[in-house]
């Protein structure tokens, strides 16, 4: 595991960080190497036990090798794989096309059990992207002994109007996914993995939908910009990729409602019981809201208060499409970086993510990252929409759900700063020794966080978490979020009540 | 007192402020004409009452107007009248050049008798501004009937290096200020004072200085502006002010140290002990540090991380000078509205506010505004100054003076969101009936206060405050604070717990 991140830090583009807090963890750092060879010991003696079935498998294998050369497996959709979550009812698993039941290896995975079975009856890959150690020659050897079958080929999605449930043509979701609710598809990644890699893989990476996920015919899809004072655009997706220059932000997104089940525990709240996953970091590519509006004339300055607003492809049953916007200043300014993105992490936009084309808009609630985006207009007004205008406020304590006007406070924008664990989990056994915490931190409006403060006593005393991963930035458009990790020494048998506040 | 609500308003060019919160006090008001129906009752009783005061004391002018009309009064000094601030030794003040004894019309004093002992051994002049019901002829008439003598002209500041004393060129303060330090001079305004009025009244606006005030010839003085890439400037006070468009902001300034005392009170800390009054907001006009920028050539945008230092005319023994720096993005910003001030509140700076020529940076922290500037320098680093590199800055709580280390920690810049109560003061008796409380609130970054909670009861339950007074500014530009009231019934006899909270 400790591979990982020398992996992950080889592999990545970015640049160390300045120093920061008390010290840093580097691999040339002599604890580093400590743990190194600790987890080396652990691999061999894990090893050798995964050798032992290793050896029996092969057995079988050479005996089944006998067999004619074009074996024929058995073919088995991903919905079929899906079921197989679990020693009982077998633990399956898929790499590229191929399927394989793992549940003889659950408990040699030299991660822990716990791990693997987070990728139960899904793919493997975004697990691996997490974690790089799997990306070796010998494991993939080793997975290919638990083959037991292929995936048929990926299915046209039902039609919505025929299968009479709107939800029907919704993409497949990895099953490691912590879901909320099913239609409309809303799941957060597992909190354990979130500050495991700087970058969220893109199947991991949490999912808000408020409506069914439009299915888009790339050929034939045209975004539409216009507005008092521009030209009227109607853009195919080869325009936008082509005429405008390509620019990559790597930003966070976060819901409005991230850990509101937090919330709910002093005082039950409505709303999705999101847990610390409903935020995400990724490199996004696109063209520049700027570029666009400029190319249709809008101009970089409009007197008077102007507004930009998006429209989605994704619509309520009455037709209302979902929208939002955003001030024109922060959507035309350079520094803000505000994109039509068509690339997540260096692929297409997966569907759930808002395929051919979404806003992202660094530092800013991810309400406003209207995706699936089939209009963008400047306006005088802020969107009419629903989400605009009744959704995505905030108010005092003293209102509730019979008093509130929401034309009373104004539409949230930038997020405040935010910090969580993501290890241990509440309510986890404290090994005795050293005790390792792992968390995010970020804040919205491009502003770096400084420091993570981290308690092990409720707050009575504190400690300076160190940096693990992060990414320079100008000042100002701090738009990623950043990993940090505090090691202490626990005594055995004591509560940890930990607490994190970033600055 | 209700009058003075509706005389600022008129008298000011602010417009009133949108819909906040439940309900908006307004002059049409109801709750506002009853309150004005009960003031007018107790003036009337002590109107009586100073009206009898009045008579005795007009018989006895009668009898001294028989003497020669040339009367010739006693001549004294600030600093005499500074020594009559009690009913012991007398309370005297001062309008104008006259000086007056008030002792006797202390406790007739509508606004009570605390109110008026504020002004004590000092001006009426900035009291008046904070209350407009008296700038009418009846009071000025009664106020003379209490002269006793006039101000001698004033004398020069003596000279520091004559009198062995460094801080003896300092200006004559208003004694109303509240005092942490002396030399270096440190006041702050006194906390019931600082919600009665938009505006501070440079007289009672706190004062924040390192070291002694420097003696600025307004004729000699010269302002350097140098750097690379731009040309070298050496602009005189009337240069400034004619060669640059002059802009006009209204901010507010606030100390990194303000409420510290309130910090000491969980944990002793060091540092001058400011209560709630190391905040002001004034209308400061001056040339854009932009505009000056451009004028000497250094450009909109300057590849790489630049800065922009700033040094006073004040200095420390050994002869360096205040100085502290801000990021170059920020100083050629329109939209940051920095400026090169030369006026506050429509006069020209008084000395303790850096006359000539100050920096003021909105939204920041107080330090970065340097007084008495001498010199403006475009870098590639921050101010090496002391204040810049080992001084505002922040720290992990597990931080001491043994252990901290200033160059793992960023200099202080945009302040957080801030709120305070100003009335009533902590320990008051809660009159039966309808409890008052007023305070202000204000962010840095130019984020406006969306809303201002508060709660009688220590957290458990809030109510949103109405607005009293601010401006209304454009999106990521407002520097200046706003005024908040909240009226509650409270039942006689019980403890009170005031907590407010700005978002």
């Amino acid at each position: 595991m400790l591979l990982l991140r020398a992996a992950a830090i080889a592999a990545g583009r970015r640049l160390p960080l300045p120093r920061r807090g008390c010290s840093r963890l580097t691999p040339g750092n002599p604890a580093a190497g400590e743990r190194r060879g600790a987890a080396a010991v652990l691999a061999a003696l894990l090893g050798l036990g995964a050798a032992l079935a290793y050896g029996e498998r092969r057995r079988r294998v050479a005996q089944a090798a006998q067999a004619p050369p074009s074996r024929r497996y058995p073919r088995y959709t991903r919905e079929e794989v899906g079921r197989h979550r679990s020693p009982q009812d077998r633990v399956w698993v898929t790499h590229g096309t191929d399927v394989f039941d793992v549940t003889d290896f659950v408990e040699l995975h030299p991660g822990g059990a716990e791990k693997l079975l987070l990728a139960a009856g899904g793919a493997l890959e975004p697990f691996w992207a997490l974690y790089a150690v799997h990306n070796q020659p010998h494991v993939l050897e080793l997975l290919r002994e638990f083959k037991v079958g292929e995936l048929s080929p990926d299915e046209a999605p039902p039609d919505p109007a025929a299968a009479q449930d709107p939800f029907a043509g919704d993409p497949p979701r990895h099953p490691g996914l912590r879901v909320s609710s099913r239609k409309p598809f809303n799941a957060e990644t597992p909190a354990e993995l979130l500050a495991e890699r700087f970058l969220t893989p893109n199947e991991l990476f949490f999912t808000r939908n408020h409506l069914p996920v439009p299915a888009v015919d790339p050929g034939s899809y045209r975004l539409r910009v216009e507005g008092p004072g521009g030209r009227v655009l109607s853009l195919s997706l080869s325009e936008l990729r082509s005429r405008f220059p390509k620019h990559e932000v790597t930003a966070t997104l976060q819901c409005a409602g991230n850990r509101r089940s937090e919330m709910s525990r002093v005082r039950p709240v409505k709303g999705l019981p999101w847990d610390i996953g409903a935020i995400g970091t990724a490199r996004w590519g696109g063209a520049r809201l700027r570029d666009v509006l400029l190319h249709a004339g809008f101009g970089e300055e409009r007197a008077g208060e102007w507004h930009v607003c998006f429209e989605g492809l994704d619509a309520d049953p009455g037709g209302a499409p979902y929208g939002a916007s955003i001030p024109y200043g922060r959507a035309v300014s350079p520094g803000a970086d505000v994109l039509l993105a068509y690339e997540m992490n260096g692929e297409e936009l997966p569907r759930d993510h808002g395929f051919p084309v979404r806003v992202v808009v660094p530092g800013v609630v991810g309400a406003r990252s209207v995706k699936w985006l089939g209009r963008v207009a400047v306006s005088a007004a802020e969107s009419p929409s629903h989400w605009q205008q009744n959704d995505y406020k905030g108010f005092s304590p003293c209102v509730d759900w019979d008093s509130v006007d929401y034309s009373a406070a104004p539409a949230i924008q930038e997020l405040p700063v935010q910090s969580a664990i993501t290890h241990p989990r509440p309510g986890a056994a404290v090994p005795p020794g050293e005790l390792t915490v792992k968390g995010y931190a970020w804040s919205g409006g491009g502003r770096d966080v400084v420091r993570v403060d981290v308690s092990l006593d409720g707050g009575r005393s504190w400690r300076v978490a160190r940096w693990v991963e992060g990414e320079r930035a100008a000042l100002g458009r701090a738009w990623a979020w950043k990993l940090w990790e505090l090691r202490a020494p626990v005594a055995a048998g004591t509560e940890v009540e930990i607490v994190c506040k970033a600055v």
